[in-house]
């Protein structure tokens, strides 16, 4: 395993490195921009680019999840959101933006605590099937064995088990708990399972089947994790640990290649670049996407984790419009700070450093810098 | 011992952590916040939550003893504080919480000149006996022997012997120091004593048949020992190193366990909950609990350093308002800010990494980050 | 090569350090600084100090060239900036100068979409050259090819190939790319090509024949690399690197040095004193020079990266002014911020630690600082 | 020798920490702030305290000399300063104290021009010693040989030579350099010199003979040498250096003790502490005593880098006003801050760590901390 450090005599721990503390190194060939591959695939699906829009209220509804689909990306809807508890969630959207932001959490815990009704989660996702994309939908371990049947009833092309730590091993004393690897065996979809943090419970739930997971603990910007419970792994160690999960999983099941999808955290075009660079096959993107002018979050964004009724553990910050969903994506931009051409970006470092497509950019050299 | 570093070339030192520069990281398995235990026992004496409200008079007063006791906690009542000096220190304790900050100091130096009453320490005592809840009082190392009689006649379950760095081996030219060993052998009440923040300090205040260490400084945001007197040491290596010694105590006296019990510097749940990762069995809590309502110190906070007559080494600190005493210690939390919910928080982490009760909680994994 | 660390199970990097990380240490001689040399040499042509003007339109104008010739530096026209594609810039100096922060990038974008015009290419160089001072002008790898013989036409002594990042194995679908090693064959003038940042890429730029190599990415304070693609090497490793493949070169050619110019990140004077303290020959300076009152940004400054028509990766960032051209070169200061007297700062810094010439100043001991 | 680590290819470097890094732990033992002696001797004058006032107008005036020795300190005299140019340095005083931050650099080069008089050396000198109290005069290496014989005149105790970088082999083109070895043999008061910052060039600075060097480039809050010429050794690494020195010349003179003494960048007691912790036997003090009401400065501190006339390398900064001499010194406090009672806060650690003397003092315990 890996070096460890005596933090105090009773209790050892290894470094942790965030992507802020990494840097992408040139090596000594270069190439044109327009001649890498972004492309990336999960099962039969394959997109344009390794970018999925989060399941978040502030990024992904039914209309950018088609904006998305149209752009060769993914956005998935969280079908425990207000899209699935409300037949039109425009009022709560509206006054979740314009809350002052001491009042915002409680005012979401409330409009949060309203029913989930199967019935919508079928009508979201068949408007987005309508539009002829990608059909993606998210729910909580926690509830995914209630709503599961109206998820495949309504059909979804991929679907995605997210929660802000999720093991293969959950134990409960009051009821049984999901079973991931049943549950996967029965659905004839891809599932995408997380978040995880660490080599164990990475490879844990890649022996499940899962097509992916998730790397990280989700919302990022918004997520108040360290602060609230102490819990935390940076992302470039987590991303590189999965990563290695993923080789030695190949290597145990003769081949399987599970998607190692970097989720929170990556607020710039510089950390979504570098999540690649860390290992990385895709990013979930939360806090970059609702800075479209056409996200539903209004300029704000929030996560799951925000409107938890006892235990709130993210915020509803302030992100700002950067420009349109597809600016954000492919550019032009008009300013350098890492908010739009997410894609532009990829395609640029991807040239500085020589490599011709994702899988091999993985390899790219990069330093750990003390100072910012 | 540990690993050391070269400061210069006549002088090493070791890296020393402070709960900042760690994070906890799941494992392999989660659990239901529900299943786990936070129940914690010093003596005969059994808590539901491992948290101790510390001397101060901005945390603990009569009325908040009283409190904390009732919410399966125990609040320590400072037996050299305003209570013990005023009849009714409404006035001081006012006029302390709206004093401009540069004026605090001059005033509480003044207002803690007046001599502290052993008829009062029995008073307060007693009221917080009459309301059937655990009574806890401190003094400093350096009147112990003075008002120890008026402790014992009036009664008390836990007694905490608490200063800035206590030791076993005080040396004094002008006076017999308090002999600690023979002090806790006589009395018939488990004695907790500190700060300490060593291994080999701590081990040798186990030795006098402590029933618990103090690890830390106390006073946390309200201490500024590093900047006036150049001492300190970051709580996650000295409960570390602690930790360490409760261990060869045990081993050493055949099986006693003393309880380590962090103290200072846990503003957060977060920090809380860290301490305990560490290998803390409960935490003292200033700062946290000084954010009720209804605490005595109306949203400002101060230790007993704050008050020393020629070298105050704290600050009175404004730490505002965040709750009842009952939602800070179990929520509901309207806010992802680390305020409020310590016990959720707690059951949070100890939950998303497995764990079921505390004594266990002390070996998750933990990582070293360089940045925040 | 270089010590590893392990930044997940997956990945290792090296640390790299900036020059804001490390400082120049004394050694147990002194020197007047009068009695030092700062004067250096390229090719034919020596200067009295190891300033280059960067060719960023905000630094290097005509004017300013011939003003930088005639103290003793040089200074590189950007020949692909605003003087090669107006007959007139002064219009749209201005408007860079006065437009508020967030409209300045996208007026470049427009103002720099003006085609170059090569008979401006000629009529600047030889404005230039009419001065009787160096003459050296700067093209980008994609545009050498078009413009080279417009500028062979005009005449340089100095020819400069500036890219953020350039390497000697360019690989592109459409084009055939720039074969640097037959250019520089062909050319009967000095080139100095760049930017790298590490000793691969520069030991393969050093056998196309380069006469030295730009160390770093350009633009300093005015890019935003590390933001948008998450591409960043930290200085003082790269020049070091760079200096070791200088190194290394020399001696696989039978004696050829390369100059090793530290480019881009030398924002006051003791950055561009530990520049050469790492192992430059010389440092080209981009910021500081647009601080002189008689720069053409007129207190703003930015480079090529910033005008880029879809990713634009840097900032126009206002740097103030700080004296004359001359005053920033040699002083004196009315000031200890680092932004005047240059020379005088190098002189200073090699009278302390004892050196005589920058060759030997090169050597001078460093040590790593964790904080600053 | 020490730890070395790559920074590139081409380069190694010790890390160098800072007071700020480092932090005093407890040991087993405490004893009471009243029994520990701060005493302090040079050759044969004993003071009650380990503290110098530096040779700084905004520290050290006639008057404060005198105060300073009644006190039990020691305050030296910048015979370079504005004292020895200005028959009434008043109006001079004034004008620096009261000027904007921006002018008052280019006042004090004017102010600093006027020549000094051997006269006035004489005079001021004369009047410190009619009070009764230690005479101790600075005077740099480079104007030592110029006024000496008007310092010899006038009769010192105790004789500073003092720079920002000192060294024991000063070369020069144009002039004989001043010969320490030979000047200390001919003196027959005990010469302080320096700053030093490292091992080699403390050891030969003892090898003249001097009663104590100077560990520091003097200044510290008013120094920006880092910033203007790359120059720097963290004092805490520095002074650790330089103690080592101090032991292996004790071996090879056969037991001649030269006193080690930290100079700048202390600017709290709690700085002041560990830099005797790091192995000092006293300290210089600037900031600190610049703070007191009745200190020529009037709040504001400067030292004589930043006179300097074409490369001034300090500043003039604001300090504000903390107490009188006295209660810097000895208190009481009122405040937290670490800017009173800086002889209360070395008791007080001496203290907690279980130390007698400041001797014993410099073996206790220190730990290196990440963060702050």
């Amino acid at each position: 395993m890996a070096t460890e450090i005596e933090i105090g005599l009773g209790k050892k721990g290894r470094m942790a490195y965030s992507l802020d503390d990494i840097s992408i190194v040139p090596s000594r060939r270069t190439r044109d921009p327009q001649d890498v591959s972004t492309t990336w695939q999960v099962d039969a699906y394959e997109f344009d680019v390794p970018i999925i829009g989060a399941p978040m209220d502030s990024v992904v509804s039914p209309q950018t999840a088609i904006e998305l689909g149209e752009l060769g990306s993914v956005g998935v809807l969280d079908l425990e959101g207000l899209w699935t508890r409300y037949e039109d969630p425009t009022e709560q959207l509206d006054t979740i933006a314009s809350m002052k932001g001491s009042e915002a959490i409680r005012y979401m815990q409330e409009a949060y605590s309203e029913p989930i009704k199967p019935s919508l989660i079928k009508e979201r996702l068949a408007q987005i099937r309508e539009a002829g994309v990608t059909v993606a939908g998210a729910l909580s371990p926690h509830c995914t064995e209630e709503f599961l049947s109206a998820v495949l009833d309504a059909g979804v092309d991929l679907f995605v088990i997210r929660g802000t730590a999720v093991s293969a091993e959950h134990v409960s004393q009051d009821h049984e708990p999901l079973n991931l690897k049943q549950l996967i065996y029965n659905l004839d979809v891809p599932v995408i399972v997380g978040g995880v943090s660490n080599y164990t419970a990475a490879l844990h739930l890649m022996r499940t089947g899962a097509a992916g997971v998730l790397v990280g603990f989700g919302g990022g910007a918004a997520s108040a994790d360290r602060n609230t419970i102490g819990v935390h792994v940076p992302l470039a160690t987590a991303i590189s640990d999965v990563a290695e999960a993923r080789r030695d999983y190949m290597d145990e099941s003769g081949g399987r290649y599970v998607q190692v999808i970097a989720d929170g955290g990556l607020g710039l075009s510089g950390d979504f670049v570098k999540a690649l660079a860390m290992g990385a096959d895709a990013a979930m993107l939360g806090a970059p996407l609702a800075r479209a002018t056409d996200a539903p979050g209004k300029g704000m964004h929030w996560g799951a984790e925000a409107r938890h009724s006892t235990l709130p553990r993210g915020r509803r910050s302030e992100v700002g419009t950067a420009g349109t969903m597809e600016e954000i994506l492919y550019g032009p931009s008009h300013t350098a700070d890492g908010t739009t051409n997410f894609v532009g970006a990829l395609r640029r470092a991807m040239a500085s450093t020589g490599y011709v497509d994702i899988k091999s950019f993985q390899k790219c050299g990069v330093v750990v810098t003390p100072t910012r």
